[in-house]
């Protein structure tokens, strides 16, 4: 066992984590996992405790409450009781990760903000100032970006700490691409 | 002492240094120094045997041979005088990085290649297959950048590999930012 080093000392990684299109929550994406085990494998490695991790997931606002359309709102009530669910999906999503981290031995911290999430990451990046921010990259050619829109190529671009995008690998890319 | 891990199970970071706008060589850029720290202290951190770095200098072919411009070329062989002492120079670049990771404890190796950086780094990368490739950033303004050009904002747009571009820090800018 290594020494534990002081907080201040710790290389710390912010990971932005968002829910699997396909699978829907509490199940992360298959570019969070890879930008997260990607950080375990090759950054963190062994040393376990010269690390902390910062998970964020950011909640995009019900723009067209598609998700909603069954259900009847009559008090204002309803609607708490709907972002209150919102929450608690997005605490499952973070629970996996915070698990894993558990399980290795390496420190963490995660927390969920609502907003437009590449806004938001390059806002909690500025707020947080990790040495480091991943993000995960589903790998989309040129065409499928500028439909699909792409948030890392925007933190990128404008979160002010180092910034590295990982690609989803190819076998791991779904029938659709844009989804993930 | 940790045990030495085999080498297939390293972490591989490739570094692309250049020499300093300034001092000329075998001095290496603020950039450069900013980004091989930065490796070091938040990455690399103890875990010494874990990672092998991976230095790559490009030199451009001289195009205006201004740095020549008081030499007399009678021969072939004088141009080769001149290529020659090129390379001594890059060399002596290296052997700055070379050195230090001697020192700290951590693998590398280092190499020199001709031609346009950002091509030969984005070139190189997809050979050598690093698990990360690590470019030094001015930090320029976006009207500078378009003066001046930025090899890392190409290496994060086109190189295979995952990249990080660390910035300059401010207290670090030379009087004329595209220095370096």
């Amino acid at each position: 066992m290594e020494t534990t080093e002081p907080e201040a000392n710790v290389t710390r990684i912010m990971l932005a984590v968002n829910e699997s299109s396909i699978k829907g929550y509490p199940h992360a994406s298959i570019s969070s996992r890879g930008a997260f085990e990607w950080t375990i494998q090759k950054i963190v490695r062994s040393n376990t405790s010269g690390f902390k991790l910062l998970f964020l997931h950011v909640q995009a606002p019900h723009e067209d409450g598609f998700e909603d359309m069954d259900s009847i709102y009559a008090f204002p009530e309803d609607f708490k009781t709907m972002k209150h669910r919102d929450q608690t999906r997005g605490l499952h999503l973070l629970e996996y990760f915070v698990t894993r981290c558990h399980e290795i031995g390496v420190a963490c911290e995660a927390w969920i903000k609502e907003g437009d999430p590449k806004e938001v990451i390059c806002r909690e990046a500025k707020r947080m100032q990790p040495d480091l921010l991943v993000v995960g990259n589903r790998g989309l050619g040129p065409f499928q970006r500028v439909i699909a829109g792409t948030v890392s190529e925007f933190c990128v671009k404008h979160a002010e700490c180092p910034v590295v995008s990982i690609k989803r690998r190819p076998g791991e890319t779904p029938q659709d691409p844009v989804d993930d």
